[in-house]
């Protein structure tokens, strides 16, 4: 069977980043279409592929599509399974896998968002939301290189491009990062050495000034 | 190995039903404990077992916990395969039946709690969405008996529980089921006679007093 594969992103979405970097980190040739989803401009390819949510990051294997981040990255492991296992194969490593990237994806992105779209008390409970889901995730990953053990696994995937989205919530929730959980920091410093990572995430600057931009059009500030 | 299984629920907590049809369909021993979650009164097990988000349902397994009812389901799937399967063997099958379960886990469950948690425009906005929910269902679930095919599958497990709660829904939204969507009712009425869901489901009317009594808690009326 022939493998075409398609990617629906949109660059500083922390969901499409993971699709990419799954990707990238099996070797799979795909073609990658960026979708401008500030400007509401959705292609009718993705309103094709995603009628439900309308939504990116959409994996198109052979014209079939796979919606949801964190679905994608699974079926890619599962299809793609002869390098770089994402999940771990024990049962209760795998369900333990799937609750923290389950943490990452509704609580951490939940409480950074609130971190550089709000203001006041709400932006300052977002803040302690953000900084004690850190505490935890650092708990998580101990002393391990990373989540995944001694490769990037599935949580390593579905959380490293917050990596991307730092300055903005330092800059937003006036903390630093590095003081609050250096082990993180030291994390995503060696996730980014790998090259599926450095490829895909943009640089923190660029996406700074992306969040400026949609706090205007928010009317945050 | 000894297969010791402990299930943490809550009667009317859509979630823990999954958890408890799952065990059910595969025919596992178990021994359930009730939290009562409403009144915050949560045993000093649930709080060692879940510290991240102290909820019900949690799954113990030779004295380890799994939490998340989605990923509870998945864990007993993969861990009790000799009978019942809820996911389909096939990569983008599965993909499919994860992103309808995770379609109401995340749409349908917060459409739902609107109807009866909330008043006026609110709660119109719910009502509609809900509707609108079922009817993609109908779509999906389309000719076939189950969503799982001729069996009751991943997503049957995820979404029959709502059906205990639909005359809350009908009484607060004032709609009537069987006239908007007929054939999730008839699909409901299939998966009642499994004993699985049987056993599991409770009364409607007792959810809908419970629901009248939360209602009075949280200043709804």
């Amino acid at each position: 069977m022939a493998n075409e594969v398609v990617l629906l992103g949109y660059w500083p979405s922390q969901y499409g980043m993971r699709a990419r970097i799954a990707v990238e980190e099996k070797g799979i040739p795909y073609e990658y279409k960026e979708e401008d989803a500030w400007n509401y401009d959705r292609s009718p390819l993705l309103l094709e592929m995603n009628p439900v949510h309308k939504k990116t990051p959409v994996l198109i294997h052979n014209g079939k599509p796979i919606c949801e981040s964190l679905i994608v990255i699974e079926y890619i492991d599962e299809v793609w399974n002869h390098k770089s296992p994402l999940l771990p194969s024990d049962p209760y490593d795998r369900a333990q896998a799937r609750f923290w990237a389950d943490f990452v994806h509704r609580k951490v992105y939940g409480a950074a968002k609130r971190i550089w779209t709000t203001k006041g008390e709400e932006r300052e409970g977002g803040k302690k939301e953000f900084i004690e889901c850190m505490k935890l995730l650092e708990q998580q990953l101990g002393e391990k290189p990373y989540f995944g053990g001694d490769n990037l696994g599935f949580v390593d995937v579905a959380f490293v491009p917050f990596y991307s989205w730092f300055q903005v919530y330092e800059k937003f929730g006036k903390f630093n990062m590095e003081a609050e959980c250096p082990n993180i920091i030291a994390w995503a410093k060696r996730c980014l050495k790998k090259e599926s990572v450095a490829k895909t995430l943009p640089d923190q600057h660029k996406v700074y000034d992306l969040a400026i931009w949609i706090r205007k059009k928010l009317g945050v500030e």
